[in-house]
């Protein structure tokens, strides 16, 4: 019966006994000489580590995503979190929670999308032909355009490392390809193109290096963890207590009824 | 451009002024002498007051949903939150945050399923009908069945108090109406009936009394904060620190790599 | 060995066996018919139903309780939430996590303040005595005074009901009693009072009705929760997607270094 | 006015303008080339970048931290969370939500008391006498003594680590010889030694680079989200729907009244 619970909670990451901690069945003290923070991300997410080149490709991603400013609300929110007495972690946490379908799921649709392209071309079809299907089918493509920058400043050389990749024969390209021609369809025929996005070159990057798109999610969350708790920390720095969206100067607009009197004997 | 900000943050849910509040217009202190907290939960998510039998029928389905004990993970993971030196408003959080589509999504998607009925009746179908084709074309019928009461032990109590509101005229009963003739779909042909849940009783509550379906969610998560605060706060009564899901004599079982050395030179 | 894990989650409030649920002992179909969602909150809270006078104040505290506009922390993070795509049940929880030792904390601490001067007035000081001595160890007394209301408009009626509970024999009047005494500490000498603001009001309540200080957090936790998801749904219906803390023509400051290169070579 | 609202959310970390990001000053494409993930945390939370020295250190305790097992609370609630319908940032959000000052915050408190010793010795005490005195205040050190492990498996590469740092000049070792210090007071007169943990020897590392003790938490909070967003992701795979802390068939205990009727007329 003990074994009922035991199993209940079994796992293949992590070994415990006394005295020893194996991580995908490698000891704890030798990752700590001879691995780096972003093989253990890939060796407790994928099962093994990865080689050099692969480990550098997701280096970049991870790196390229820490941070775009207190304007997005997973990081006002961890800013706010931070005047109201709770730990940095429940801090992070806040920020973390938004990172829902809308906000924080671009690159997750894109990597499902491009899987999609991927197995048509597999099964057949032309990439070129896949893409402008494709784009005919969404009003909005998730990883491409960005309401705030006409082109990217992270696009290219995201773009650049797989490109590299690809030609060395670390990954194989076809859903740089898929997203390429992608943003080729989305391109023709408009006066101005609407370039692949922040979402959309990670999405290159985890989907060439074989994750499963629901883990893009994942990494962005890892890796805008990051900026989520340096905000959160600068706003602790600041002193500021009980930090509200805007300055109490400024007070929220009152647009519901006016005044009126509770109905007594309802 | 202060205007732009406050603007930005308008409501119509509730006025400020320096030594004034009112919700949805109605003074603070009114509510408070006349009002129930079950009135002020209608007032803020309708827009105003309930009569006395609307709030008594709400104030039944929240009462039905406070607490299912500590086998619910909302409620297990609210207290091992408990032991881990948060407040306990991080523990409640913890809860809140685990009621999604599968845990704590029934009764909208049955809300959502009953308004497609109500809706297709008022087309012009037999409710049989179309309760036969939507119980056709679902393997789980959400709201319906419980995989550990034959019986919800609150379906009769809550269906009890809604058929009297249809008899006194406070509520039109479509949404009755169309959840029974779903049980009575399901049971048809079967050797055991599938009835109506907690989740379903609520579904037709809440559903009758004209709250929209994601609202549903809403109001469950609300009475649910109940049980996640009170187990929160039985578990802190137990001075335990650190509450893994199970006693640490019941050692997670490890089903991964057997120990290995880590590649040197990748 | 069964039995260990069972133990391990363990609890006193809820009786759960097919077809079968008890909270503290009533079966759930009696209190649907016989009790308020109120009762239900005390009755997991404390292990038994209050009598009707004694429900009755605890809810006139949690209905003063429900909502304090969108520009506290906890409402604006919940909007933010609501428009990034998680459900409404991962808003809510995001605006409780705010409620911290700062933003929710102060109801809390009072209790705490009030406990130890009733203390020390069975110890046999005089309340003024104590209430004076308490107001020149704290810089900010909490549970009084408020940053935008000279006198909030939630203190008299709370206030109000409890000193009829107290005529009435309902409850004993002692934290009432040190809470005045605090009040008038406060004034002493003062060009302007700082009167009772809603967490010490609310802690005259939860004290007055026997609640531990840490459940005044707690409560006021599920008195906010009301219009943090009435905010969340609010915001959802606005459609907005990704709102962040200002709107986006007003560009959040930039105040770190100037444009610089990375250096190689490090 | 518009400029109140942005300087409200100004920040020293990074600056975007359309078609242009920096982090810290250093242009994101440069940092994505020229940068690790390590390197850009370091940014984030200190200014600027580290040398390559310093970088290691940091990335080895991050490493060492990734991950110990489904018997953790964190990453039980993050597992439960993931088979709730929720998506991987709320899972991973509810397991760091965790890391309060009971189960995460070790580290940050040895740091602390680290700094007291570093600082004491800098005022002329004697460093075994300063270590022996801090012993003797508590019942418990924090960062020493592991409830599992006799001796932690990370104590040893991480403090080699560091010591090779100061031999190198790289960091100074005050803390390194503190923490040594409170070791050995603590196996003083002992049958068996209390060494340092995980959270010990990390808070050596951590407090060595400069960091703030809050930040212990911060880092480790970031370390840990990648176990938790492991532990979230094999649960996923696992398909379990609704997973409780124990299998159905070990059903909860019930410890609390008899079954009892409600009283009417209360």
């Amino acid at each position: 019966m003990s074994a009922e619970a035991g199993q209940w909670w079994s796992t293949d990451l992590t070994r415990i006994v006394p005295g020893e901690i194996d991580l995908g069945g490698y000891p704890v003290e030798q990752l700590i000489e001879h691995a780096s923070f972003v093989d253990a991300v890939w060796l407790l997410l994928r099962g093994d580590l990865p080689d050099r080149r692969r480990s550098k490709l997701l280096e970049a991603a991870l790196t390229a995503s820490v941070d775009h400013g207190p304007q997005a609300p997973s990081i006002a929110a961890a800013r706010m979190a931070a005047t109201c007495g709770v730990g940095l972690n429940s801090a992070v946490a806040t920020g973390t929670n938004l990172l829902g379908d809308v906000h924080g799921g671009a690159g997750q649709q894109c990597m499902q999308l491009l899987d999609e392209l991927v197995q048509r071309v597999r099964d057949g079809a032309g990439v070129q032909d896949a893409a402008a299907d494709a784009v005919s089918r969404h009003r909005y493509v998730p990883g491409f355009g960005h309401r705030f920058h006409p082109r990217d400043p992270r696009r290219d050389p995201l773009l650049g490392l797989v490109e590299d990749a690809v030609a060395e024969g670390v990954v194989d390209g076809e859903h740089l390809r898929a997203a390429l021609a992608v943003e080729a369809a989305l391109a023709d025929g408009r006066t101005r193109p609407v370039p692949m996005n922040i979402d959309g070159a990670t999405a290159v990057v985890y989907a060439e290096l074989g994750f499963a798109p629901e883990l893009g999610r994942g990494l962005f969350v890892l890796a805008r963890s990051v900026g989520i708790l340096a905000h959160a920390w600068e706003e602790r720095g600041s002193g500021t207590r009980i930090k509200g969206p805007i300055p109490r100067t400024l007070l929220a607009g009152y647009t519901g009824p006016a005044t009126r009197e509770v109905p007594r004997g309802r």
